[in-house]
């Protein structure tokens, strides 16, 4: 029997809602900025007012609180875009419609997305990375959405430097850490454009290069996903891979085995509806769980 | 009823072999430095010829093989120490005792031991980092060892450097990985004395606990755990902890919520029997599974 679900992809720059079957097919969707939480949900509810769905998954940008047994559980948590912190994001969604929901990032939602739909078809563990304004990072392990005591926020963490490189980093809590050497923005303040701007040769994506096969390296050495899925607006430079595949091999000097290169560090299937067809698929199985 | 088990703590430099009960009671045990395989393995076998035990559980240096459906499961593979590279540990106890077996890695047993009985009761999700002659990491995930395509090896992640920090680093894959910048042998030759005649408030320590701290963030930022957990020869420096959690204070710059952190980076609580409690506790949950 066809359910009618729904799917939040709460992005840090726009919001995706939409309505679609248990398959993560998307029968309806729109689009919107995120401005403040009042705004923004306003276009939510008129959104899902139309409709009665059973279920929603919601993806959100965070850090958010994921404990159910937190008193601040799904709220938007430190997030540097104020009117969202604290924000009761669950809380709001179920103030309107007393419904099931499945509630985690919005890049869990993607990797889920591409793990059952996309190039994670197939695997286990599926490690899924964002790199455009932010770096985010989500996790499927065994199949189900990873969360420890909270979610990875495996955009954050610290890098050994290329040589030579002594660009600051422009993350407002860590500076250099991943994400402020490499998402959009760093990319731009480096080469002094934006990096859909710049030549494919541009000497800027070697050292992009090398931070994100670093990046590889570390989820490698904790997580050990089965796959790393690249998506996001700077992995559109798809001259990135092969580089990010040799420095990665350079960097881990075979100490540990990892599959077929070109199959392990790879580019999403489902392009910009990764994370909404998530939405939809979390939402089918919190309806059988 | 009591069942007899068996555990094997096989670390770089010595084993360990138990027979005990399932509550990781440990009835007695023998230990021997880890040489050739066919030496270590015969005093491994002098050892549990003389029980019948039902179960033994095997925490292994490494890496290891530990996907079953691999053509080298339970094999050690791409050791340093070249006599045990590529050697069918588990096949060579399956071939001499046909019973049940847990195979994982040695700071894998470590941290099941530590979540069952030691620094990590109560928590769910508990990370084991041991900092001796090597940097290894073990992971407990929703109570179970943690495994993805393979096992974690986190003591080997690419670090940002301390400022000022320009040491070599020792690790034969990566130089500067954490384990090179900071296992007890990079004490040593950054201080040109072993870890245990230095002073407790050599300025060695300060170095030691920034790349520990950041371990602790990485950590933190992929896996996030409940509880980091401590152990080897060079945790017994005790002035490390404040300053590990200072450190990691800093560094974390409040971008996610963690614990209280005197309860978050702690020591093992168990010594060094961590390890043999956990292969016991190990074997004993293969019977019930
Ligand atoms: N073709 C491209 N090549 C390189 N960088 C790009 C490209 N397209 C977008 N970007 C960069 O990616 C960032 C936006 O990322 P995107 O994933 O599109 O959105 P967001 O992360 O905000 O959801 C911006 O910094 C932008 O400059
Ligand atoms: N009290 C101590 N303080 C600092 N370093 C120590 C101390 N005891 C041992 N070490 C260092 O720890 C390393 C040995 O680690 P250990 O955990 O005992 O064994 P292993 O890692 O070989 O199993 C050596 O490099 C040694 O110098
Ligand atoms: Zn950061
Ligand atoms: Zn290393």
């Amino acid at each position: 029997m066809a359910h009618l679900l729904g799917g939040i992809e709460a992005g840090g720059t726009k919001f995706v809602c939409a309505v679609g079957d248990e398959n993560g097919n998307i029968q309806k969707r729109v689009k919107f900025p995120t401005t403040t939480p009042e705004e923004t949900m306003k276009e939510v509810f008129a959104f899902f007012d139309q409709y009665e769905v059973e279920a929603i998954g919601i993806g959100s940008f965070g850090p958010i609180d994921i404990n159910p047994e937190s008193p601040t559980y799904g709220y938007v948590t430190d997030t540097p875009k104020l009117p969202w912190k604290n924000y009761n994001f669950l809380g709001a969604m179920k103030a309107r419609y007393d419904i099931a929901y499945e509630w985690t990032t919005d890049v869990n939602v993607a990797a889920y997305g591409e793990y059952k739909k996309g190039a994670g078809v197939g695997k286990d563990n599926v490690l899924y990375a964002t790199v455009g304004t932010g770096i985010g990072v989500g996790y499927i392990s065994h199949g189900e959405l990873y969360r420890g005591r909270s979610h990875p926020e495996g955009g954050h963490i610290l890098m050994q430097r290329e040589a030579g490189d002594d660009f600051a980093g422009v993350c407002p809590y860590h500076g250099a850490c991943l994400e402020g050497l490499a998402a959009g923005p760093a990319v731009e303040r480096r080469a002094g454009k934006k990096g859909d701007q710049l030549l494919s040769t541009d000497s800027v994506w070697e050292t992009e290069a090398f931070y994100l096969a670093q990046a590889c390296m570390t989820y490698t050495l904790t997580f050990s996903p089965d796959v790393i899925i690249f998506g996001g607006g700077v992995m559109k430079q798809k001259q990135l891979f092969p580089m990010i595949r040799e420095n990665f091999l350079e960097l881990m000097h075979d100490y540990v085995r990892v599959p077929d290169l070109d199959n392990y560090i790879v580019h999403v299937e489902l392009g910009d509806d990764a994370g909404i067809t998530g939405s939809l698929l979390a939402a089918a199985d919190v309806l059988t769980k």
